[in-house]
């Protein structure tokens, strides 16, 4: 016996399903915003994942050396392929693009709940459009998959924040640019580890990390447009020269705002400065969506990654977009009862004999090819009173065959009812 | 720049629409046969796949050792998988099963036209049942799914052949047993092969190769029940001692046949025992699926495989099921003109500017919300004769909002008609 491994599923009719069931809400949500899907390969060179994501991911890769000597990686996210699928068709695709995929992604991490080592994913960017408008087109399109399934904004909201006004704030807290990302990414984790060691790490940076937490933390209790003014007036009268800088963001994030009340969003809506995005690629708003619980992890995040493109060779190409994990998702709407039960039934389950089968497995045939479902039993010589049980519990419909005759009897099993239909009528009666 | 690897593709949008059309044609298919969907991990432990499908399949693997220290593998075939998944729940399933899964592959191979070494395979097997039947309804399957995809008899054919008939014609050859299932690897290449090479193969393998090959042709000429029958009566001089087992074996032949028939897919079925499929783990009747043209490689293989569960250390379960590969079926719908273009249009295209912008967003989400696809420009600003240009290709109807009117012109656009319409009435129109 050879189990499956650690952190990977399988998924029996039942699950498969309910992975179906959101996939197809998905894609459908996806469409009716205007995206079309794409998917990428699973298996990626190394460096695809090794140069630009960030060493959070290089460290949970799948990697190894394949029978030609390629350094490989199982893909652990999309948007380092999608940029590459972008780049090098730059010149023929019409812009600005929205595309969506649904895939599978690998990463080497310690399973538990809500995160394996396999998972799939729902990507969703808009590519050559940097206006904020891109950014609540994908928000809304995130929230809008949410609520086709049954989730409101009781359940979930977005935190929203923003990479550039992070970046002006640790300018005028005389941070070197250089130490930027190695900042943002302790500041990614400050709501999981304990201040002590978040301090630890600024240190180790050499920066005040007590004071520099400090200072974060005033950051982080921001959560209005107003707020945001009023902290980033009251330090104006340190360095005034960033002042046109900052007037000009802000006034995009009102504008994304905005937008998104407008769209009828604004309850889904928190500013919260304390996402930061652990991915080093994100250049301007960055956005995750929480259970209002906040009891799990995020269902969902993205942001702006202007520069990607670029950094893989190809012409500067704006890009905004998100990722919602199913893992998450799933335990959130089998926690809330949201998903459908599994019911498989065919339209109609045919009983016959040994003489009667030959026109049985004929009117089968043409009946499923016009799209109507049929099972029977597959043992010859079955009982017809023990087929007539399996049809009970196996479709909507039941056909009794008889040897020499034309007719056959239609039972429809929720209404009690028969009718005697000639063989010739089946796929007509069933296609009304 | 850093490219997808050889032998692995890219789904750019159009791609992935027909990628996607043959998966839900293959869906319903199966539906309609009463198969319900499953899926399995895509990286195994090594030893799943080592084990059991034969050193042709352990030679192409992508195999490693994770970063747990496991032999791991990505998948290159179904089988071994789906097997441990209905072994282990032997006890709690009811029987028969009738399982289809939409699958991703790996092998590493020489990529060429029709092969590569990430492709996806349908599979669909039946459970816990050994008669004849259950080989009939897999093999109308397969039918019925390339039938739905507009092929006809015209297209393609069913060969189809028996592994067991072939060791009993080895025991009459007086081949031994042990060397039954290296003979017959042989014999499945013998189509691709030249004869000195199969020759060799064989005498290598301790038998008289060029009296065997001459044997082994005689048996590849027989493609009807009659023929198969003179075949082995005038045999039977030789060794009357296994004429119980042929008799009863022809009769199976014969009710499977019989029964396809039946079904009114004679025209599709031949018997050909070129057919012996490379995997070691078939146990029964195997078929393989052509262009009649004989052109291209298989569309699709399979076969009865009673042990294999067993092997795995589960109660023995009977199987019968097939795969269809993607690769040469799209070449082949391709050739023939038989897949759909991809043309993607919303149902509604908004032309709207700064001051009617808040009404159109919120308007186009209480759409996308009830299912009715909307876009528009995410620019600010676009002249409305740009916007109005965008909306003729990219959607049904266009609507055009004005600063503080509770109306929008409604144009459909293939009519070139227009209809005045309140915001309020936006979606149950377009729900009529």
């Amino acid at each position: 016996m050879i189990d499956a491994l650690p952190g990977f599923r399988e998924f029996y009719p039942e699950d498969c399903y309910v992975r179906n069931f959101i996939f197809e809400k998905v894609r459908k949500m996806c469409r009716c915003f205007g995206f079309v899907e794409y998917d990428s390969p699973i298996l990626e060179p190394l460096e695809l994942y090794t140069e630009k994501s960030g060493e959070e991911i290089a460290k949970q890769l799948f990697n190894f050396v394949d029978r030609g000597g390629r350094a490989v990686a199982l893909r652990p996210e999309m948007t380092p392929a999608v940029a590459r699928m972008i780049g090098s068709k730059t010149s023929t695709l019409k812009r600005p693009l929205r595309w969506f995929c649904v895939e599978e992604n690998f990463r080497y991490e310690r399973p538990q709940k809500g995160r394996l080592r396999s998972f799939y994913q729902f990507n969703a960017d808009i590519f050559d459009e940097s206006a904020a408008s891109a950014e609540a087109e994908v928000i809304a399109l995130a929230v809008a998959i949410f609520q086709s399934l049954g989730l409101s904004a009781a359940d979930f909201h977005v935190r929203l924040s923003d990479r550039q006004l992070w970046s002006i704030l640790l300018k005028i807290y005389d941070i070197r640019e250089n130490l930027a990302a190695e900042i943002l990414c302790i500041v990614d984790k400050i709501e999981r580890e304990n201040p002590t060691e978040i301090v630890n790490q600024f240190d180790n940076l050499g920066v005040d990390g007590a004071s520099l937490l400090a200072k974060i933390q005033a950051f982080r209790t921001v959560h209005s447009r107003d707020d945001l003014k009023n902290f980033f007036n009251s330090l104006f009268t340190e360095k005034s020269d960033l002042r046109g800088e900052i007037t000009q963001r802000l006034e995009q994030m009102d504008a994304l705002v905005t937008s998104l009340e407008s769209t009828g969003l604004g309850d889904f809506v928190t500013i919260d400065f304390s996402i930061v995005r652990g991915l080093a690629y994100y250049t301007g708003f960055v956005f995750e969506f929480f259970e209002r619980s906040g009891k799990s992890r995020a269902m969902a995040g993205g942001g702006r990654y202007d520069d990607l493109i670029e950094k893989f060779g190809y012409p500067k190409t704006a890009a905004v977009g998100f990722a919602i994990g199913d893992v998450i998702l799933t335990n959130i709407l089998q926690e809330r009862s949201l998903l459908p039960a599994f019911e498989p039934r065919c339209n109609l389950y045919m009983i016959f004999g040994e003489a009667s089968g030959p026109a049985a497995l004929y009117d089968a045939h043409r009946l499923r090819l016009a799209g109507i479902s049929v099972t029977y039993a597959l043992k010859a010589g079955m009982a017809p009173n023990k087929q007539f049980k399996q049809a009970l519990q196996q479709a909507d419909w039941v056909a009794t065959y008889r040897e020499g005759e034309e007719t056959v009897t239609l039972r429809n099993i929720a209404q009690r009812k028969d009718y005697a239909i000639s063989r010739a009528e089946l796929v007509s009666f069933f296609q009304q």
